[in-house]
């Protein structure tokens, strides 16, 4: 059995302890140092509650303990995700690791199980190709890291074929470049459209000729508006389960959005420890 | 009653006529011409079959007879849209109305019977503000033609503020602010994020003050990418009927995917129909 991840909580508040943190504590998932302006009261040995002078220094707090290897995840609590990641990108903290911060949503559909791995659905605004190969690369290592050995990554656009008039299919066919010069444990594909990604009677009808046949891991957007409307879709259309999670720098950061629930919000924490 | 419309299809196939056109005609939907280089055969009152000798003169000689006024919706069979939009746009046609054509998608989802018109998921590539105003327009006016008098349209982006470094959400400011000083009947907002232009709790959870609360009627997407993600999500992971038509010009134009079923080019049929 491996040891419990400590996890860094940046602005716990006592409705998360609730909601959250006892939870993950009762079914085993991890240790917690939470830090607030608060005075906080919990009784557990798994959790410590760490009180900080101000917001700001409650991020500086929970990103020190990081630093200082107290703690291996990251999670955001009533903060700002931006004042978190502006914290860990400080050099001095060393734990920048690779180029590009991106954020990933595992998206399990009620009905099938189905596990889709949607980046960069919030982060990177307007990623240009080189971002897009970085974003495509801490997705497949989240994969690797949730058991896929050799996950398959789409490169979405609205098209199959290279049309210059349309960014995002010229982008996708770069990053499927990079990948067959420099290949992963993944198969890499793109552009390639939503349908042939996900449904395998499309892939048929269109008698499409990759290795991709409707059966993608991951899905990796072609931007933010993009990422987001496909996020908001499968949260608010679809009976799914969907948690979230920043990856790419020495620590992942669990992520959760004011309007998610209990539930989602202990997957993306699940996600996070995952991740690591 | 309203006398039937007669429908000009291009490039009508035998299959088309038992699984579409057929149906239509039993279903007292509209009248047709069809246009083929193949001998097509049928027996109705309400069906006309005319050869033409090559694929270029099916698609002038379709464009042709809604010019005489003998049809007033075009309908799109086994020829490439691209090639009767290029017909239709010529100067001498006299057929281009309004500055931009653009899809418009009807989503109906099965278990509520909502309908949401999506726009433009397939035609305008990256509309700039202009462009999105135009889109927006015809939108609106298809929504008015469907019978709703007073239709919310939601200027999609990923956030509810401008954001410099996000060109949807400034673009979508300008659209807003257009149809502020231009109000035609409808209530237009923007930026505005999917999860509140759909649904009202994630409206009220986020505190949105404005207009438009889960309830709109038009979803106007930030570009292609965007529009095709969500399209192909409400196609293929929700249990909808999905039809779509090309809006702007003198007449609708039917349209209908290789892979959709009967029901669904039937549904984009009537769609254009009702869009004249």
């Amino acid at each position: 059995m491996t040891e419990l991840a400590t996890v860094a909580v940046a602005g716990a508040t006592q409705d998360m302890i609730e909601h959250v943190i006892v939870p993950a504590v009762k079914a085993k998932m991890c240790r917690f140092i939470l830090f607030s302006t608060e005075a906080l009261s919990c009784d557990s040995q798994e959790i410590e509650c760490r009180q900080s002078s101000t917001p700001e220094s409650v991020v500086s707090d929970t990103v020190q303990a990081i630093v200082n290897k107290e703690a291996t995840v990251l999670m955001k609590g009533s903060i700002h995700t931006s004042a978190i990641l502006r914290e860990v990108l400080k050099k001095e903290n060393g734990l920048r690791k690779e180029k590009v911060l991106s954020q990933v949503s595992v998206i399990t559909l009620d009905d099938t199980g189905r596990q889709l791995i949607l980046t960069d659905p919030a982060l990177n605004i307007q990623p240009d190709a080189n971002q897009k190969i970085a974003i495509t690369k801490n997705a497949i290592d989240v994969a690797h890291k949730l058991g896929i050995k050799h996950p398959k990554a789409a490169i979405l656009s609205s098209v199959e074929e290279i049309n210059p008039k349309m960014p995002s299919s010229v982008d996708a066919a770069e990053v499927a470049n990079y990948f067959e010069t420099n290949p992963l444990e993944a198969i890499v594909e793109g552009p390639i459209s939503m349908d042939i990604a996900t449904d395998q009677s499309a892939a048929t009808i269109k008698n499409y000729q990759g290795k991709i046949n409707g059966d993608a891991d991951i899905l990796v957007v072609p931007g933010i508006d993009a990422g987001n409307l496909l996020y908001k879709a499968f949260t608010h259309f679809i009976p799914a389960t969907v948690s979230g999670a920043i990856v790419g720098a020495a620590v992942p950061v669990a992520l959760s959005s004011r309007s998610d629930n209990a539930a989602t919000k202990l997957a993306s924490l699940k996600l996070a420890i995952q991740s690591r």
